[in-house]
C-alpha cells in the first residue's frame, strides 16, 4: 500500500476515495519551504496513479490558508545556491536559475496533471504562491475571512509559479484580473466570489469544509473513469482549439468507453439504484 | 430551391432570412437518436451556402428542450455494431468508434461553422448532448423554467461531442464550470444567467421565443456579409492569438469590402433611412 | 529627452511616472482620422523604451470618448486611394488593402505591446474603433454616461482592428459578446460592468478620472520591473497553452531576478517604509 | 459489400488488401474534372472505413498521369456558376468561392486522412492539380520519363489544393522547392529524386507499377492495426510539436496495443513462419 | 516615385522588376554596421508596397559577400549604449538588450514579408550575420569559391538573428545543421549544396550572378498576383499546420482569383503568346 | 561530486568536458530492459545541471548498437503489470498503459532536453528503441556495417518512442521516412547517410569513435554558454513558428549576453589565441 508521509502536509484518504491534503506548517503561517512545493508535487503526483483516490479536498492548518513564500527558508536557500554559483556570471546563474524555476512550477503542475480534482478551501490569507496552488486547483471555495493578495509585485518580480497563466483562464474579467496582479491588493472572499475566483464563499472554514467534503464525496461517488477523463479533457481543451480538443476527446473515448463503468450505470439506473464504480 | 425536410426537424424560413429549426421528437422528449444529429447536421450545413437565410432560431417541441441522448436507439444502434464488429478485438473496435465518434461531432460543429448566427432557445430540460448542441450556439435564452445538466459523468463516461470544449469558452467562471461537469447536477436557468451561461431568461417559453425572434430579425436585417464576416472571426479568433487573428481579418476583409453594402449602409444613413441590404 | 508632441494627441507625464493620453479632437468629437491612429501607435511604441513613464492612464476631451471612425476624413483618403490604384483590378486592389488594415491594427497593438499598463476611462460614446482600442488597454473604467457600441455591422462590415479577437478575451460571456456584436446596439455602462467588460463605473468623468490617477499612482509606485514583466507575461499567456507560458515566464524571471528591486522590496519591508524603485 | 464504381476512376482491390486507383480518363489526358477530384474523395473517404483496404497504389492511365486542370470543364462550371452568382457583389462572390475551394482541398485532403498508405506512381506529365495529389500520398514512385510542373503561376494563380503546404514538408531543400514553384518549370524525374520529392525512380512504367505493387504487398501484410497507426501518428506529428505527439502516440497505443495483432506476431516470430494478420 | 538611397546599400531596378541589392562596404569586407541592417530592413519594407519591383537579387560588393558582424562598429554602438544604461542593473539593462535584438530580428524578416522572392549569390565568406540573412531569402545560389560559416559560437554566445529558427527549415539534415552550428566550421559551396542549403553552384560570382538574373527575370516576368501569392502562402504554411494552411490559402485565392492576370494568362495561352502581367 | 553509477550505462567524463556514455549489455545485444531507458533518463537529466559535462558521445558496446527491446524483460514486467491490473477493465488498463508510455518517452526526450549536444555513434544493428533514441541525439554518426530498422510495425504496433515525431524532423525526405516506417526493412548505413539519417559514415566502428570524439572536443572547446543556448533555442525553434523562435531567442540572449564568454572569445582573437571558457 502507497504510504503518504510529508513533512509539510498532513495526508487522509477516506475509504470512499476522497483525499485530504492539509498544508501543515500552522506555526510559520503555513509558509512555503522548498520542502512545502517539493512535498506538494510527491504528493500529487502519487495521487495519480493511485485507484484509491478519486477526489482530493486541499486547505490548511491554522490561522490563514498561507501567508506566501517562506522568506527565511529562502534566504537560507539563497544563500546555499550563493556558494554553489561561486564565481559563475549572470548568464551561467541565469541557466540554473530557470531550472530551479522550472521545477518549482513543476511542482504545482501536478496538482492539475493529477487527473483527480482538487477542491481547494480558503480561510484568512492567501497570499503569493498561495495563488499559484490555488488557480491550479478545479474548484475554489472559500470562507467569509479569506482574502486572497497576487503579492509579487511588491517584492519587486512578476509571478512566475503560474497565476499569470492560469488565473486569466479561470476567471472572466480580464481588467479585475490586471487590476489585482498590478496593485498586490487584498481581494476579499466576496469579490473573489463576484469576479469568478472563488464558485462558493460559507460562513466560516468549518461550513467551508464540510461543503468542500460534501462535494467531494459526490464526485468520488461517480465514475472514476469519468470524472478522470472530464478533467483531463477540460485541461487538454483549454490549452487547444476546439476541433484539436474535439479529436483528442474522440480518441480518449474511444478507448475509454471500454469501461465496465457505462454498463454499470445503466443497469443501477434500470434498478432505481445507486451505482457503484470500481475504483480506477 | 432548397428544400429543408428531415425526419426529426421542423425548418421554416422567413422571408426576412430567419430560419427556425425546431427538434420535432415531442413523444421522445427530444431525445437524440442517430438521426436527430444526423439531420441537425445536415440541416446546417445547407443553411452555410443557403443565400436565403441569414440567422437561426433552435428551439424544440414539447414539454423539454431535450432528454439528451435516445437510449433505445443507441442501444439498437450499440447492437447493430456489435454485430458488424464480429471478432474485432478492442484495438479495431476502437478504431471504428472514434471515427464514429468523429463523425457525430462534426454534425454539431455544423451549429458553429454554418457562419450564420444561431440563438438557442432552452425550455424545461436541456440534458447531455442538449448541452453539447447549445454551447455550439452563438446567443442562449432560457426561459425560467429550463434547466441544465452536464449529465454524462452520470453515465459513465466524459462528455464527448463539445461541451468540455466549448462550455469554459463560453462561460468565464472554471470553477463553475468543473463543478457542474464532475457532479452531474441539474443547473437552473437562474443560475446558468449568472455564471454566463445564458445571456437572457425569461418568464415562459412563449416570451423567449418572442425575444430571440425579435433578436434574430435585428441581426437578418444587418448586412449579410457583416454578419456572417463578424461570426466566423470570432470563431477563427477564439481558436488562434490575437495577433494570428488580426492577420485573418485583415485578409478577410480585404475582400469582404468589396460588398455593395458599406455603400448602401452610408447612403441610408445619409438619407436617414433603414439600410436594406442583399441577401449573400 | 524624448518629447511627446502629435497633432492629436496631448501627452502629460508626471514625475511619478504617469503618463496621461488625451486624445484630443473634442471639435470632431474624437472621430479617429488616419492621424489619429497613426499618433496612438508612435505615442504607445515611445513609451515602450522610455524609463520615465510607468502607467498610463488614457481618455478623450470634450463630450464623449469617440464618435468612432471619422468618416470625412476616411472618405477623403479613399478618394486619394482611388487615384493611387487606378486600373488595379479588385485583386492588386485588396493586397495593398490588406497591408494598410494590418498597418492600421499593428498602431493600437502598441498600446497593448508597450509594456506598461494601460487604464482607459471612458465617458460618453464610444463607438467602434473606440471599442477596438479600449479592449486593447489594461483596465477599463467608465462614467456612469458611458456607453460602448461595436458599430461596424451597421456600416455594413465586420470589425476589423481588434474588437473581434480581444474583446471575448477579456469578457466572460460569450453569448452577450456576440448579441452586442451582431446587434451593434448601444450597450450602458452599468451593464457592460455587469457582463465584465468595464471594471468600475464611478458616477462622474471627474470621479473616474480621479479612481483611474489613484490607481495609476499605485502601479506606478510599484517595481517597473515587476509591473511590465506581469503585464508583459499575462500577455505572452493568453495567446500560449498554460505549459508555454510557465517555460517563458521562468526564462523571464531569469533575468529579471537580477534587478535591484527585490533586494529594495525587502529592505523597505524590514525597515517598515515605503520603497522607492528606480525608474525601468 | 461495399462498391467502387466512379466515373472516372478504376479500382480495383486484391485479396490480399491491395487497392489499385487508377485514374481513368486517358483520352482527356486524365485531366482534372469537378467529378475526378469528386471521385478521389468520395474513393479514400470510402477506403477508410474499409477493412478490406490496407495498402492504395495510385496511377493514371494512358499517355502521362496529368495534364492538370480539365480547363473545358472549368470553364463550364465558371459559366454556370456565374448564372448562380447572378448579381452578386465580389465579396459574395468570394464568399462561396471560398466554399468551392475548401470542398476541393478536403477532396484531396481524403487520401492523408483516409489513414491506409498510399504509394504514387507518375508516368509521363504530371502538372499543377497533379502535384498537389502526389504530396497528399505517402510514397512516390516515378518512371524516368516522368516530370512533375508546380504549373499555377503560369496560369496566373498560386497553387491552391495543397502543394504549398505538403511539397516543403515531405521534401528537404526550401531553395529547390522556391524555385520549381515560382518558375512553373518542368522537373524530370531524376531530378525530382535528387530533391527527395521522390524516393524511387525506375526504367519504365511498367517497373514503377511492379516495384509500387511489391511495396504495397509488403505493407498489407503487415499488422494493419501497425501500419494505420503509423500513418495516421506520422500526420499527426507532422503538424504538432515533439511533446504533443508524443502525448497522443501515448494516448493512441493505450487502446491500440489491444490488438491481437502483438500476440500474433510474437507468435508467428517463436514459430519461425510468416505472420497472418487480420484485417482492420 | 519611390527612391531606393541607402548608406551600405545600392539598389537598382530594371524595368521588368528586376531589383538588384547590392551590400556595397567592400572596404570593411561588407561587414554589417548597425546602418547596414537597418538599411537592409527599410529597403524591403520598401519593396513590399512597390508594385515595379517583381523579384529580387541580393549580391554583394567585393572579395566577400561578408565578414559577418562589424566588430569595430558593434564596440562604438556598445559604449554608447553603456552610457545610456548609466546604473541600469542586469535586468534592466537586459530589457532594452531584448527591444534591441527584436528590432534587429525584424529588419532581416522585412526580407522574408516583403512577398517578392528574393535570390541570394554569395561569393568568398559568408559569416556569422550573414547566414541569417540568406535562410531568410528563397533561394540560395553560390560561387565555388564561397563558404558560410555560422560563425556565433566562436565569438561566445547563440546565433540570434534568424539562423537558429530559418536554416532548419530550408535544409533536410538536422544532423548536419546541428553539427554546422556547434563547431563555427567553414561550409564550402559544394558542401552546402549536397545538403541543401544552397540550390545551385556556379564556377564564378560571374556565372553565378548571370544564372540569378536569369532566374529574376523569369519570376518577373510571371504574373506578380500569382508569384506574390506563392511566396507568401509557402511563408504561412511553415509556420501552420496543413489544414491552416489550405484554410488561409482558399481565403487568400478567393481574393486574388479576382485578378485579371488568370484571363490574361488563358488569352495568351490560346494565341500562343507570351503573356505579359500589369504590375501589382 | 555527483557520481554516474548506472546497473546498464558505462559512463566516463573527461577533463575537457566530453561525456561517453556506453550502452553496456553486450550479452543481451544491448537489448533496451526497463531498466536500460530508466537509466539513461537518470544520466541525461544528471547531464542537464552538471556544469562538467559539455559534450556527450553516446555509442554501444559489444556487437552492435542495440537488437532493441528486451522481449524477456518486457514479458516478465507484462506479467507483473498483469497481476496489479487485477480485475481492471480495458480503459482502466489503458489509462495506466498511457501512463506508462509517457515515462518512457520522458526518458529518451532527457537525451534532447539536457542542453548538451549528443553525438551518437551506431555500429551493427540499431533496432526499434535504438532509432527512438537516435533520432532524439543532435548529430549521427555510423560505421559502414550500421544498419537501421524501424521494427515496431513487425512485431504489430506503431512506434510510440519517439521515432514518428523526430525522424521525419530530422531526415529531408519524407517519402523515404515513410518508406522504412511502413516496411520495417532494414536501412544499411550508406542509404542512411543518402537520405540524411547519419551524417557521417566511417569504415570501422573504431574510426567512427574517433571522429566522434574529435567531434566532441571540438564542441567542448567552445563556450558552453554558447554551445547549450544553440542546441536549446534549436529545439525550441523547431516547435514553434519563426517568429516565436525569434521572440523567444531574443529573451534568451539578453540574459546569455551577460556571460564572461563575449569579452573571453573577443581577448583570444585579439591575442591570436585559443579561447578558455569556464564551464558552465
Amino acid at each position: 500500500m502507497s504510504s503518504y508521509t510529508f513533512e509539510t502536509l498532513l495526508v487522509d484518504i477516506s475509504a470512499s476515495g476522497v483525499a485530504h491534503v492539509e498544508i501543515n506548517r500552522p506555526k510559520n503561517l503555513n509558509a512555503f519551504s522548498h520542502q512545502t512545493w517539493q512535498d506538494i508535487g510527491r504528493c500529487f503526483a502519487q495521487f495519480k496513479s493511485d485507484g484509491n483516490v478519486r477526489c482530493i479536498v486541499l486547505s490548511a492548518a491554522g490561522r490563514m490558508f498561507t501567508a506566501g513564500l517562506d522568506l527565511k527558508d529562502a534566504m537560507k536557500r539563497a544563500a546555499e545556491r550563493q556558494k554553489e554559483d561561486g564565481s559563475r556570471d549572470v548568464a551561467r546563474k541565469g541557466y540554473y536559475q530557470r531550472l530551479y524555476l522550472l521545477e518549482f512550477q513543476d511542482a504545482l503542475t501536478q496538482v492539475e496533471t493529477c487527473d483527480k480534482p482538487v477542491i481547494s478551501v480558503v480561510h484568512g490569507a492567501c497570499i503569493g504562491i498561495g495563488v499559484d496552488l490555488n488557480v491550479a486547483c478545479d474548484i475554489r471555495i472559500a470562507s467569509e475571512d479569506a482574502y486572497y493578495c497576487v503579492k509579487e509585485v511588491d517584492i519587486g518580480m512578476a509571478a512566475d509559479i503560474g497565476t499569470l497563466q492560469r488565473l486569466p483562464k479561470v476567471v472572466g474579467n480580464d481588467s479585475w484580473v490586471r487590476d489585482i496582479c498590478y496593485t498586490a491588493r487584498n481581494v476579499p472572499a466576496k469579490e473573489a466570489q463576484a469576479f469568478g475566483l472563488v464558485s462558493n464563499v460559507y460562513k466560516t472554514k468549518d461550513e467551508s469544509m464540510k461543503a468542500a467534503f460534501e462535494l467531494a464525496e459526490t464526485i468520488a461517488s461517480k465514475s472514476p473513469v469519468a470524472v478522470v477523463s472530464t478533467k483531463h479533457l477540460l485541461n487538454y481543451s483549454r490549452d487547444h482549439t476546439v476541433q484539436e480538443g474535439l479529436e483528442y476527446t474522440a480518441l480518449w473515448n474511444a478507448l475509454a468507453h471500454n469501461s465496465k463503468d457505462m454498463g454499470v450505470a445503466m443497469m443501477a439506473s434500470l434498478q432505481k439504484q445507486k451505482a457503484t464504480f470500481p475504483k480506477l
